[in-house]
């Protein structure tokens, strides 16, 4: 069984001897080892795969004994994640996730997908996953959110994708899944941030459209960036077409950044992320 | 001796018909015709690029009785354009337009090089280019733009192409030249306006950069766009290694712009470019 | 009603004008006409889509007295199209088909799915197509193919769609489709033509991998290219990380290539394409 | 100052504890590190960057009692490289590097410009560098070569940068510089190996072009690359067209190439290359 070593600390002249001299004398293989240093805040990050057995717990306690303090650490079997999505009625970037998940091209369970809206409904049965209905009508932002906390409360997941969710959650709601809900969100951010951004890059006349996948946060559209894509445009496109030449942007940019956080590989960084790839 | 017919007027049922067969029946070659109806705006935008001997201004009056009221035509003799370059310190965008035009790669005519600084001096020198110091220091804005301005003036510049020129240009300079300044901004418009945007991409980090070339207007990096182009970055770039790995993109945005710009293929369309190739 | 007008003939001068003053005459509303001019080969090409009610076949006839002699002419109403698929085992290419036709993406009408396989036969029913399984063993290639062939003829389709079947046609199937089977290869061709694509790939250590997308002729991976992708990879890609790595890229090639054969875009030139976008 | 250490040996466990770890003894900062193994070959390759005093011999001494039989390490200072130029007539790849050179942005010292024809001394002399002319005009290959060697070996230069130089060198020329001839190839190889490629490709229809940098062995573009680029175009290219649109490709692939080569981050693994950046 593959286990995956994250370390999060100051940086420390010797980490990577320490750490590598404590798996190499347990006997373990390393199948993959990246680091990186942040300069700017002195941060030494390290994802480290690696195969064989021996006391974990023991070697994990070594592990941090050399470790500046106030060094994060995390040390788990690599599993497979448990995903719960939400959607409100674009299909693109659900469908996306769907078929890679049929095909077995993700490594995750997706426990249901919750939308505020039905069309997707019998999509998502076609795949045998549960389809949960939370409509936003009639009802309070706090009551509709609380809807959705109760429904995913129960699967524990490891991530919530929003796919295409075009509800801006409260910062209440975000606190429940800190660094767990990856949105994407259909403009290179930091531009045309908010709602209609297809609208607002045809307005503004660009000959670039963009998608970004992020982590939510307190702020919108304000998250710290796991993945971006662009592709040229031109005067000829309306808005509309934008939106359509969009679609695979937005898939691809959010597949990439799934696959990242579903492979332990994101590390957040204040409002940044630092991806060992 | 090549000829550019550039139309903008509203659109209207028969207007390629009515053209083409008044340039047909003065026996004119077409070389290349190109045509955009903007929907939105009800806009017909045309370019053609034709031989021929034929009284010009005759055929041009033709045209112009065929036109909707307020149509707006130019029927030119292709020809190479006058052009002042500005810059301030840095090289690469400058270097690259000397280069291209060095080797007649561009079809313009550089009638000097204007600097804030003088460390370009030697560089523009070895070209033979005229290089004329205009220090921004020790005096106001008004007075630095007017020196600036009294210099340009006598060469009746068809183009004013800012290469990293890193002062904001007054309402009052930009009128002089409507249409006709050609700035490059080091990031993917609209994000980052302003000073820094390497530095304000590294703060909020992104994964990709970019550059837009774009018309100068009264409002800092609002006018119409013209060419941008995005390379993808990641976290172990500081805000000087973005700035290092942006400067292809910014010779590449600059000179796609400069080229559309002295082909005649752009058309201003509010804050927006209908660009024809 | 919108109306497609495809013509292919000698170059000539007037042509423009003869043709838009007959579509005017007869009060058609032009909805986007894009011209090309062969130079090498002074072929003039023309796409024009336009509204309105009209005697067609008359205009039709009209248009055709005044072009060349040997001019290749089509006037037809713009109709969804009718497409076979065929398939072995990869999904990628075909779910992504699927998922677009499922939500009105592509304005086709998939007759059935075709594979020498089994595996996908699941996936195709979910969406309510068709799946026949048309199996290559113990049998010769020429009874194959005519299994393939009589099943397909009774649907008339108007393209056939290789999406990853990975059997080389003979001379004798592709006659039956001339410029009308459209394949995806995996690869960036001219390069690595044939099997495992890959794996050559892998073997020369290149830096980027590509797919293409090509109607198929006599030669193997020799055909008109309609649509090709690239992307980066680098040492660290497997051929099998390659494979993975490449699929999107597959997937975006055809579905660029069938949305310009599906809008009737597409000239066949010799051995290239004109694609009238 | 900056050393950097290379390493190319068997895998095995523990080596980068090991490293790391006489590494940390010597109280030596890792500025840094990279590694890759091959999994296909089971081969390590690592480069470390450090600072630092201490008796580099006697690490690198140390290092190697560590490592595998056959292992191969390299423990220099980082260096400014020495890089003769050869060239023919076009003069954009060379530009690009002068131009970079000339601002500091490429740390290297060009020796001289070597080229078989005159057209390009005026710019090269502009800089200050070195221009020398040997044609290849009424001698054999082989005497041609031989002035090229002689001139280039009073150099001892680290590389020699065929920047758009047209003459395929033979076996007897590379042996002297082996893994030391960066050669720019307009194509994105394999595909168009050889004369013409921009021909063969507009011959082909293929709609994106690209270029190649690559190690130049015995085998005509056949060595081991090192940067790829590509490029969208289309049907309405010329061969000339392609040339044109190619030249900023090749300058980016080889501007790459070359940053990679002087700083030390590519190994040569048969006929790729593994590059630690």
């Amino acid at each position: 069984m593959n286990h995956v070593l994250l370390i999060n600390s100051r940086d420390q002249k010797g980490l990577i001897s320490k750490i590598s001299t404590i798996l190499y004398q347990n006997d373990l293989n390393i199948v993959e080892m990246k680091e990186h240093v942040d300069r700017a805040s002195d941060t030494f990050y390290m994802r480290c795969e690696f195969t064989g057995d021996g006391n974990i717990e023991a070697i994990k306690d070594k592990i941090k004994k050399e470790l500046p303090a106030n060094a994060q650490l995390t040390l788990n079997p690599k599993k497979k994640k448990d995903v719960v999505i939400l959607a409100t009625k674009e299909h693109h970037c659900l469908s996306d996730i769907l078929i890679r998940h049929y095909f077995s091209e993700l490594d995750i369970e997706i426990k249901c997908v919750i939308a505020n809206h039905t069309n997707l409904k019998e999509l998502v049965n076609k795949f045998g996953i549960e389809f949960v209905h939370i409509s936003h009508e009639n009802k309070t932002k706090e009551a509709f959110e609380q809807e959705i906390l109760d429904y995913t409360k129960k699967f524990n997941p490891d991530y919530l994708v929003l796919a295409k969710f075009m509800r801006i959650l409260s910062s209440n709601f975000v606190k429940h899944y800190p660094n767990k809900i990856i949105n994407i969100h259909h403009s290179f951010l930091p531009a045309f941030i908010g709602a209609n951004p297809y609208r607002q890059a045809y307005e503004r006349g660009i000959k670039i459209i963009g998608a970004t996948s992020h982590f939510v946060t307190d702020e919108l559209d304000q998250g710290p960036i796991i993945s971006q894509k662009t592709i040229q445009v031109d005067h000829s496109f309306s808005a509309e077409d934008m939106k359509k030449a969009g679609r695979d942007t937005e898939r691809l940019a959010l597949a990439e950044a799934l696959n990242h956080a579903i492979d332990d590989r994101i590390f957040v960084m204040g409002n940044k992320t630092v991806i060992l790839t």
